[in-house]
This record gives structure tokens, sequence and C-alpha cells, in this order.
């Protein structure tokens, strides 16, 4: 790959709906708000976007259109990206090469999900399906696996991934898109119900419904924008499914697409102000730490309990899946509404001060491993 | 959008299944004997991929990965496309834009899908979906609403529909990968069973696996390749459904993606020696006849009666969607194939005589209209 992109790319405008259960709602009506926030943020027509991206994981192999003729019916080519987790960050990864090499001036980039109780976020992997009919939950059992597996190695104590669920469930209480808006206490998520030993469901993203929508422009377009932000690094690496025999699956894949990231973007993970990080389960956002390079590898656990001192860093701001919710596809693409919300200073309560840097990262089951960067 | 692109684009290798039944096969065997094919037909490694595209309907949404983790673990981007019966054009125009925009040197483009008896293309078009339930096959009875107002507004016949199944027929009893190997005549397809009236069996493609890959290349790539056939055009736009009271939805962007198509390459349709069009049924492909420009609006059925003579042109050598088969994902790639081993003279007993210009058309119901125009 010819890296980076040859022409400067930048987020003009950004929406999403408030994350949550939804009940009774539909993609097309979720889709269609977040893409008419994030033009209205540009203040771009839809008329102006020429190529665009959709994702989502189990919503129909048109769902995307049925999103975007609500808004308009231009007859652009309109994709529909799926990649499990990663299906948000698949399209945004998309859009953005279309406007760094040239392809198109305005792309549009938008996730969406709508999840009934009892998703499973399998990615259709055959086995993690086998497992869940039969009442387990595959997912949440795979990442007590890695938990333990971390523990061994390195001391991680279930305290530190409380701990986690403190830290974004207090930042989700600052955001009142997230789906959680009570703060929690270490005891409070150690008493919560055991859903995979010895994960509690406090360590665990719920269930949720939601949109986001990112329009991608060239600078020029970018300079009739109130407030554009520039994407300095895109990277999305394929990533082999994880074991619970090991933490290769979830080390190697997202180490290397951080590293490319930062390498694209020309600096290190200690010149980060902000980091969205693919928080599933609060023993993922710890190994992300290292996997980012904001701490060494094994020291994760630490790095939490130390109130994250090591590094400048703030780790999802938002809420992160824990807190704000993780509807699938729109995962990837929220990230990035947030990253642009914070480079603004637009991010109230939870704002991180003169925030210049932020990363968002994603991680898709079976799926890919997805890094991005943006400057103020 | 900029077109036409500004690199040029080869095809340097074409691979697929036999197209059939395949009982007990899986995606990932039938994707990963296309995409071998495919690379060996280039001569070129899978370490020499850069990222490559999927398209598929109903097979996952990590389904790529699992064809692709079989071929190499490289950690190139693998997106996954779904876009109805266009998912493969979608990953093909997606590998052609990868190229010819400078993002990669080698891209690959695979399409594939498993379908069961009773698997309904319907796009997840909630409408057909509940027409299907009760029984009722929704697609054709879409179709035969087609074929009643074309015959209303310009005289066409039943017997012209089955003209075209004969001559598809015809074609796929000289092709080894097609699902039909048996020609039939006239009076067989008006004594098939009547699916929906008055459209018969014969008339209807139908449930057919299979796999089908393309190697993309730029053209330092494509000189070092066995015989390279380049991309003159690549045109994807987007399709609002069809609706069963007029002909506006199948008509108005399929011409439409055609003339972008004709005019990145700056051909007319007097100019093809072969096409491949979205027979999906009879009909269809009368009305893309028109849509392409290959004889006037209005005379697709008089074209068919006639031999296809008012044209240089011969149409789905391949024996189409309606004798080849059509799985779903695999069909747009499959297309490809046939153009590429037509313009290198290697289509055996149904070759066209000095074929130097194809076409490839695909449509996806209420997913995408898209045009391929490749040069010997």
């Amino acid at each position: 790959m010819a890296d980076p992109f040859p022409r400067e790319v930048y987020v003009a405008g950004v929406g999403m709906t408030a994350f949550g259960r939804h009940e009774g709602k539909h993609a097309p009506e979720l889709g269609q708000a977040a893409v008419t926030a994030a033009l209205a943020d540009a203040g771009l027509d839809y008329s102006a976007v020429e190529i665009a991206y959709c994702g989502h994981v189990a919503q129909g192999s048109t769902a995307g259109q049925k999103v975007l003729y609500g808004v308009g019916m231009t007859g652009i080519p309109i994709f529909n990206l799926e990649n499990a987790c990663a299906s948000g960050t698949s399209a945004l990864r998309s859009a953005v090469m279309a406007v760094g090499f040239g392809m198109a001036k305005v792309a549009l980039a938008v996730g969406f999900e709508v999840m009934g109780r009892g998703a499973i976020p399998t990615g259709g992997d055959e086995r993690l399906e086998a497992v869940a009919r039969q009442g387990v939950p595959a997912l949440p059992a795979l990442f007590a696996a890695l938990f333990l597996e971390h523990s061994r190695r390195y001391g991680t104590t279930v305290e530190q991934m409380a701990m986690v669920s403190v830290k974004n469930r207090a930042y989700g209480a600052k955001n009142p898109r997230a789906q959680f808006h009570e703060p929690v206490t270490i005891d409070q998520v150690l008493a919560s119900r055991e859903v995979a030993p010895p994960l509690r469901l406090f360590m665990c993203c719920p269930t949720t419904s939601g949109a986001a929508a990112a329009v991608i422009t060239s600078a020029d377009v970018a300079r009739t924008t109130r407030h554009p932000i520039r994407v300095v690094a895109s990277v999305l690496q394929s990533d082999p499914p994880m074991t619970a025999d090991g933490l290769s699956g979830i080390t190697g894949i997202n180490s290397s697409a951080a590293r490319a990231a930062y390498a694209q973007a020309g600096i290190g993970p200690d010149q980060l102000d902000c980091a969205e990080v693919h928080d599933c389960f609060a023993i993922a956002e710890i190994v992300h730490y290292e996997n980012l390079g904001l701490c060494p590898r094994g020291e994760g656990g630490r790095f939490i309990e130390q109130g994250l001192k090591q590094a400048r860093v703030q780790v999802s701001t938002s809420g992160g899946l824990l807190a704000k919710g993780h509807p699938l596809g729109a995962t990837g693409v929220a990230q990035v509404v947030e990253a642009v919300e914070q480079l603004r200073g637009e991010s109230g309560e939870r704002q991180v001060p003169n925030a210049r840097i932020a990363l968002t990262h994603c991680q898709g089951f079976g799926g890919a491993a997805g890094v991005h960067i943006f400057a103020a």
C-alpha cells in the first residue's frame, strides 16, 4: 500500500443519534438522523456527496441504500460494508481512501445498527454461534479467558478491570448520547451479575442501537466548512480471530495497525491527547492500552490503576463501548464523532483541555483492526 | 466523481468454480478455489495482493476473511461488500478504483455465494420478503409485471422471452462451468412450469452456488503477466428498487450507468463484440438490450427475434444467469471471467471471433447498476 494517502483528508462534519435501546426504531430512521446531522454540521447538502460507504452487520444487503434514499436520490455509488464490529471503521477507512486518493472530494461514511435483545456479535463465526446457541455467552467467555491469561502473565487483577468500567461509566455520565448515564463504583461493578467468570455485567458492553455519520472531504471543500479536522492516519489490517488459548490474536494485529498509524501520522503515542479504544470488555481496553503503545506490554492493569498517569492521553472519553454502547456498525464512526468534538473543544463536561491529537481504534472479531488519527 | 480513473487498470487473472448446486460445500472452499485459480492465471502469489474486496449477500459479516485466510494470512485490508445481486460488481468496482486511483498495484475482487433451496434474493427488501413468506415467488412476480408493461407498451411477446432462454441455454451447453448443459427449444421453454404468469421456469435463473475471482493490477504489474486485459470503463450507480407499476426502476439507472461507461471508454454500443448482461429473468435481458443501447427503446423483443442482427454484439455467451446460474455475490465477478476469456480468445466452442471489446452489466435489486467495459 502507498501510505499515507497522497491528498489531504478532512472530517468536515459529524453527527450521531443517541445510543440506546431505540425500541421499535428501524435502521433508516436512525441512519438518516445521523447523516442529516453530519451534513448540517459540515454545512453541505447531500447533493455534494459523491460516494457513500455504509457500515453495518445484520441490517440487510442493501440497508445503506434504504438509509440514503431517504436523504436523497442522487444515484451515487453506495457500498454496504460488513466487517463484524469493525464495519463502521471499514466504512470510514473507505471514505478516507476515496478522498485521499482523489476518487471524490466529498465522501460519506455512515454506520448504523439496530440490535435486539440476544443479538450476538459473532461476526458469523460458526464456532461462537454454536456456543451461543447453547446459552453460553460466547464472547464474554472468550474475553474472560483473555483476562485469565493476561492475569497469569502480568498479574492483572479483577479490580483493575473494574476501574476501566468505573472510568468509562463516569465519562458516559457526562455524554448525553451515551446509553448509561449513571456513574458506578468499583464495588458496584464487582457486585454486578457474573456473566463469564470473572467478567461481571458492568465489564461488558451492552446491547445497543444507534447510528453515526462523518462527512469526509478534500482540503478545498474543507476550507468552506465551519471547523474541519484533518485525518493524519488511516489504517485497516485484517485480523485473524482471537483464540482462547493465548493473547496473540488481540495483541499482534492491533499493535501492528497502531504502529502503522503512528508512522503515517509521524507521531508517537505520547503525543495523543485523547483516544477512543475498542473497549467491548474491560479487559480489552487494558490490553489495547498496550497495543496502542500507551504503556509497555503487561502494564495495562497498572496503567488504569495509576489513573493513566504514564501518558497524557485520556481514553474513551465518550464513555466507550462500555457506557456509550456498541451498535456494531455504528461504533467505528461514532468514535470519530467523539474525536472531532474533542479536537474542536466541543465536548462539554468531558472535554480534554487543549486536545490537539486524537486516535480512534476499532477491532472486529475475525475481521479487522482499524486505527485512525486526527489532528486539530 | 473524477472519471475515468487516472491510472491504467488491467485484469491480470481470472478464475471461477463451476456454478451449480454444490451440495454440502461452504463458501471458503468455493472462494478459495476461485482465488487460487485467478492468481495462478495471473502468475502472481497471494503475497502480491495489497487489498481485497469480497462480494457476497448472506454469507456472514466476515465471510471474506474466512475465504482469504485460507489462501494466506498477510494482514491486508479485507472488505466485505454487500449490494444484493450487484455485490460482485461492487467488489470489482472497488478493486478497479483501488488500482485506478493508486491505492494499490494489485487488488483482488472475489465474489461467492452458497445458496440453499428457497433462497430469496430480495436484498433484504421487507415488502418482497413479506410476499415470499406467503409462498408467492416475489421476484418472478415483479418481473412478470415488468413483462406485461413492456408488452403493453411495445408488443413484446412471450415467445420472444423464450428466445432469450433458448439462446442462453445454447451458450450454457458450450460452457463447462454452467449449471445447465442441455440446450432447450422454444416449445420446451413454453412448456416448462409456470412460475409467475406468464413467466415460465426456464425464463428464470436457477438457485446456484459458486465463486469467481479477478486479479486487478496496474500497468507495470500487468506487463509481467501472461495475458492482461485492460479495463476501459467502470461505473456503479445506485438503483432505487423496481416497482411493479412501471418500467422506470429498471430503465433509468441501468441506461444511465451504461451511458457513463460508454463515455469513459470513448466507444458506443455498436463497437461491442460481446456483453454479459444481468439476465436474471428473460424479460430482464430484453429490457437491458435497450438500456445498454444495443437497440432502440421498445425494440428489445424484436432484437432477440431477429437474432441480435441490429448489432455485432453477442450477449451472455457464458450462458448468462439463466443457464450459467446466479450465485448472487459471484455473478458480477464471473461476468468478468467470461469477458476476459472472450477477449483472450480462450472461450472454446462459444468464442466470439476476433472479440476486442466486451461489456459486463450487473443489477442489484434496490442496490446498484454496474457497467464495466474491457478491451483486448
